[in-house]
């Protein structure tokens, strides 16, 4: 059995395949297609999971992403990250080997691009349905029809439809909160299907993200779905509501370096360069880097818990937990981290321990 | 000249030797040894770099790191991170090649190690000055005699003295709190080698962080300095007061996406993956992931700010811009980010495009 010695993410396969199937589930109810988010995993490995559970098209949030999937076999990708004329290269090699969507949300992008391209490739506008970050208003139809409108002529870009990040799903708390951000978005992307169906009648909506997936049951119309996160779930997601500790199916393996039980206090060599500085306000409005659990060899716990990690510094995290709880510990003892945002710890770590003790590789 | 397509770090080798410089003549006046911590590089081309002006040993804050700088031909190197047990077959391959120096601050860890180490290594004794994180308290002197008994005896374990990082020197926002907080943790210290210089004549003080390295002058009895994260400083160094935006050595090159300037918004392509999620607050108590600047090529202009980035997503970040900048971009445009924390941006990316347009190994 591998000793940890070091900051390790644990994996637990069963949950995480157990995710997938959930959602693989989930999704076949709605009449969609699945096509999940890879940018949570980065995995060739986990990818594989999908795969042999009928999964053939992806999403990513980098070419660079794109790239890695592609060279490990998968044929269907699109990238939500917004393109720009910067990324005509990168298109063209991509598009020459696999069925490439991007996204894109300008006059300008979309006329330098058709000029650069080489191959056709497949083009959803980005429509903001209330969350702010990007994209067109998805009711701002004159600014839609603007756009679309040099599409028609396009020779290599060719307009799927629309597609949407309803990513402030992230505030909900409740059920009923999530699905008063949820219905309006999903109203206003279905107006937008009627009023250009004459135009372009397979027009697809793409949707995407884990809260929603995870908690929303009345999805009708949409043609895809592009949850990412809940491959792993993490604690922002049992904050929101989507899943349970005990579904999360990543912890972070950290030894103990230090205790001081006069101040609550337990030091661990796991910091923002293993967990990432992302947070989580808990119920009571404190803050949370993480939840620390006990460790039992490679699994960890969820019913166990040891305390909140309330910082981090690059290498080091403070758990606040109970004086009671910290006497039972030593230095050099390992305790687990539930991280606060998987995709980003995930993404720092690039490789997990599988709780049988292989390691899978990720991007680099 | 390399085009920039993506998130791209961008090192600006003149400001980055400048400060290296200044910072071996600062330590120069204080009578004290100059141990740089490499961390926030991590880079054996970096480190060259201050070989050229006489370092020749450092401080690093992980095995890994030590493993990759001793690799790269370094022999004098301390691992400014609490040792544990856990540690010892590391420290055993390490020390059988180097001048290796650990830090400890726990019996039990001692008495552990004492039985499995196979070479000398130095020790320091991790002491806290009043900054809380980890390290015994410095003024708690039973309990450092205690500490230090079983050393009296080792073989192997060779005590060295007393390692202090005055991190809340990050709290100080001007020379004056910077002052209040360094001042009775250089006494508490100073005292600690007054009290054992008998048994232990040879005693060295190990002080290090970057704010009380770029800011105080009065240093007097301290043997060795650690600063690390001025090799290219950054926006958190800029609000304490340790430097200012010129002194910067690091700028994000990032493509911007989309503009929104009904509501004052520029989206780049340079989240959290890139620049990490640390933020700082600014004096007029709003809080910033990074400061946005114009590019011309491969240089930043800190004297055109565009904005300051207030949120960050995985991929995604947001800035916040006057209406009359905003409408001077557009999409597929580059534009720079001052990071918060250049440790941790550094960490993410991994490698660096020096402004002459060679790219810059780091530890993988």
């Amino acid at each position: 059995m591998h000793k940890i010695s070091e900051p390790t993410l644990i994996l637990n396969e069963t949950i995480c395949k157990d995710n997938i199937w959930k959602m693989v589930s989930r999704v076949s109810q709605w009449n969609g297609d699945f096509r999940p988010h890879f940018k949570t995993h980065q995995s060739a490995v986990v990818g594989e999971w999908f795969r042999s559970v009928g999964v053939e098209r992806i999403t990513v949030s980098s070419f660079a992403m794109a790239n890695y999937f592609a060279a490990n076999g998968w044929k269907d990708i699109t990238v939500a990250l917004t393109s720009t004329v910067l990324n005509a290269d990168v298109i063209n090699e991509l598009s020459s080997k696999i069925n490439l969507n991007i996204i894109v949300e300008d006059e300008e992008s979309i006329k330098l691009l058709e000029k650069q391209l080489s191959y056709p490739v497949g083009l959803f506008i980005k429509v903001d349905g209330g969350y702010h970050r990007t994209g067109v208003d998805a009711d701002d139809l004159p600014r839609i029809k603007k756009l679309k409108e040099p599409l028609k002529e396009s020779k290599n870009l060719i307009f799927m439809g629309f597609l949407i990040h309803a990513g402030n799903t992230y505030y909900a708390r409740s059920q009923e909160q999530l699905e008063e951000i949820v219905k309006p978005q999903l109203e206003k992307v279905l107006a937008l299907k009627t009023f250009l169906k004459d135009d372009f009648p397979l027009l697809q909506i793409s949707w995407g993200d884990t809260p929603s997936c995870s908690m929303y049951s009345g999805f009708y119309g949409i043609d895809e779905f592009r949850p990412g996160n809940f491959v792993y779930y993490d604690y922002t997601q049992v904050q929101i509501g989507s899943c349970e500790l005990k579904d999360i199916a990543v912890c972070m393996a950290v030894p103990v370096l230090a205790l001081h039980p006069e101040r609550n206090e337990i030091v661990v060599h796991g910091g923002a360069v293993h967990l990432s500085k992302d947070r989580v306000e808990l119920s009571d409005g404190s803050i949370s880097f993480g939840k620390a659990v006990v460790m039992n060899g490679l699994t960890w716990d969820v019913n166990c818990e040891i305390g909140e990690v309330k910082s981090l510094s690059q290498e080091h995290g403070i758990i606040k937990a109970d004086e009671t709880v910290i006497r039972e510990l030593k230095p050099g003892d390992v305790i687990g981290i539930i991280p606060v945002h998987s995709c980003l710890t995930a993404n720092l770590m690039k490789e997990l321990l599988c709780t049988d003790g292989n390691f899978i590789d990720m991007i680099k």
